[in-house]
């Protein structure tokens, strides 16, 4: 597996564009992904009992597990706006369809930004015949942009892998931020690829890898209201067709889960305000579900998360964290490490390597070890750390 | 019922002293409280699976259910420390015990502060028989002040009641700072009362005090290391003896229910840099455990406290978090009042509506209420906004 040059239209015949229809002032604001012929489609949507009208719209169209553009705003979530926001939504997505000569239920469609504000879907049709002369391989990069929100930099990456002697290629661009303990900010992922693939298969894959990224920067069910993951499959690189549980299948998803966890750790490096980036192990959990429990309570902790901001080595709060995930174990076994210096060992601190481990969280990134030797899984989770600048982000958001 | 002057002094025969022994530079650190007799005891510790040494030591001499004395200090949480800690507990309670010529067991200890450091117990040693000495009624302010951590002001109340003809007084001091969001910091809560009541009672009205005072602005399983809640009754009231079930019963533990809400929403109020006191209230839940995940998730959403800190009714925030909290509900039913003004109907915002409620959360008290109508449960959280102060003050800790 290679990483290679570009992003969402880095597989064969995809095309992006991204503009500015209004929504926000001046930045652009609607991004479009096309594939040239319909494409295999799956996808994964926020578990909020509050879902946005998008959501809505896009889960029932990809119920066929086809579709063939995907159109999406930022600057307005579509969200907590009734029977109209679905109709904007549905507007939204035949806009595009007359412009494409397919049918409505071969768009999928996103938002990301305010919740509770009415969208004004003219603003979207009335830039959809722009937003597709301006569809191009290179237009990737501003379809990056557009669907930014606070985020610093658009996030996107390609890979090529050979699949039965042909080269396969994934891509895929990312939006969210504000990642920064629970929280609601939207996350939003399109991926396309030019692999050929049973839709089981993409489903399953698309799950798993999510699963293992940015479920594991997101807390389970401290999802937002508009979260989601697409991805296109057009078939085109004539590669023998990927069927689940192949070697090739293995290929597949690990070129895949590359993608999106890349993704998802630039989402939490580029958390609101963050300073710096924290990956959490917990090793030596008796299961996985175990593991990611403790690891996603010291992930969310504000006073770990401020703590590394202080480039403090309060192991006390790591502890009482890790403590606090409801998962029993034996403090006299417990080991922690701060980027790569134990200084809890068997439940007892070492205090005299604190200003050791107080030299390297000066560093922009920190690992935080957990072992409890008490069985064989793991789990990973990424995040960053808690500062003055996100509150100054969230405070005066809108 | 009625508020008296003090606190743990207030009931009959009890005294209490606070003073410096050393492991804070110039504050008070060491607190006692003492019963003239001995008095039934009962507890409520944290869940946390990291237990402090003053944990497992309380824990354990609380099972005779009997207890005169409790010693507190502050500034090391002895946790994390192993045998040494343990040893340094019980050397402790054996201290007082010794200078009382009580039994070890009658003494319960409880500590607070930096995690993973020895606590010299040879200062607390040298610092009892001054202790002792200052013990009075008017001790219980300066107890009160030797709790304290990052707290602001010290917590502190006293009730009376008449149960049977007969004046019983409760009362408490409290500490506990930095709840904002999760959190691991330490609540203490130290209770007495001269009431004659029956252990099972006084061990059941103090559970239930708990779970709807101090549990509800510290999310389950988010409990610090040390968190501990005593009570002692020495029964020297007069009244007859109060039985688990009776009508006497149901007044002690609305006037204990009183005193333990009074100083949980002070706790709220003092959080670590916190410009605003948040009640989230949900209703019309299927039920009471529906009702208080539900008012959790938004106590705990970073996103909901900045909004509330930067004065912005940012409603897509509630919205989103109560969606996050793992509860079905209809959002087409969904009502959402901020300070009394109800900006969500049926699950469309009122736009309108922003500029008076904006104009509502410039004060220091906020409600946010949801009501979900699809049942009758509704649970009650306190807690407060997060401010960059919030950040300051954990990041530069110890």
């Amino acid at each position: 597996m290679k990483i290679i040059k570009g992003s969402v239209t880095a597989p064969q015949d995809f095309l992006a564009a991204g503009v500015n229809c209004g929504i926000k002032k001046n930045k652009p604001d609607l991004a479009l992904i096309i594939s040239k012929i319909p494409a295999l489609a799956a996808g994964i949507f926020t578990k909020n009992a509050v879902k946005a009208a998008p959501v809505i719209i896009s889960e029932k169209h990809l119920k066929s597990g086809r579709a063939q553009a995907i159109i999406v705003n930022s600057g307005n979530a579509n969200c907590l706006t009734g029977k109209k926001g679905i109709d904007d939504a549905m507007e939204t997505a035949k806009a595009v369809a007359g412009s494409m000569w397919i049918s409505p239920s071969d768009v999928l469609v996103a938002s990301t930004g305010v919740i509770g504000k009415p969208l004004d879907a003219g603003k979207i049709k009335a830039a959809v015949s722009k937003l597709i002369s301006q569809l191009s391989v290179a237009g990737e990069l501003s379809a990056a942009k557009a669907i930014m929100t606070t985020d610093l930099c658009p996030k996107r990456i390609a890979v090529a892998v050979s699949i039965g002697g042909q080269t396969v290629k994934i891509g895929g661009i990312a939006k969210g931020s504000g990642m920064i303990c629970p929280n609601m900010a939207t996350m939003l992922c399109f991926l396309t690829t030019d692999a050929d693939i049973e839709l089981k298969a993409l489903r399953s894959s698309l799950r798993d890898s999510v699963e293992d990224s940015f479920n594991a920067i997101t807390v389970d069910g401290d999802m937002s209201t508009n979260d989601t993951v697409f991805i296109l499959a057009n078939c085109l690189a004539g590669n023998p067709r990927i069927k689940y549980g192949t070697k090739d299948y293995k290929i597949f998803c690990d070129a895949l889960g590359y993608v999106t966890t890349y993704l998802a750790k630039e989402i939490a490096r580029d958390g609101e305000g963050a300073s710096k980036f924290i990956e959490i192990e917990v090793k030596g959990a008796k299961n996985k579900n175990d593991a990611s429990k403790i690891a996603k309570e010291i992930a969310n902790s504000n006073l770990v998360k401020t703590a590394m901001a202080g480039e403090d080595p309060n192991i006390g709060r790591i502890a009482a964290a890790a403590g606090a995930a409801g998962v029993k174990f034996e403090e006299s076994k417990l080991d922690i490490s701060v980027s790569g210096i134990k200084i809890v060992s068997g439940g007892n601190v070492t205090y005299q390597k604190r200003p050791k481990v107080k030299r390297l969280l000066k560093k922009g990134e920190i690992k935080i070890s957990i072992d409890l030797h008490s069985g064989k899984a793991s789990a990973k989770v990424w995040t960053c750390d808690l500062t003055e600048r996100y509150i100054k982000i969230n405070a005066r958001y809108n």
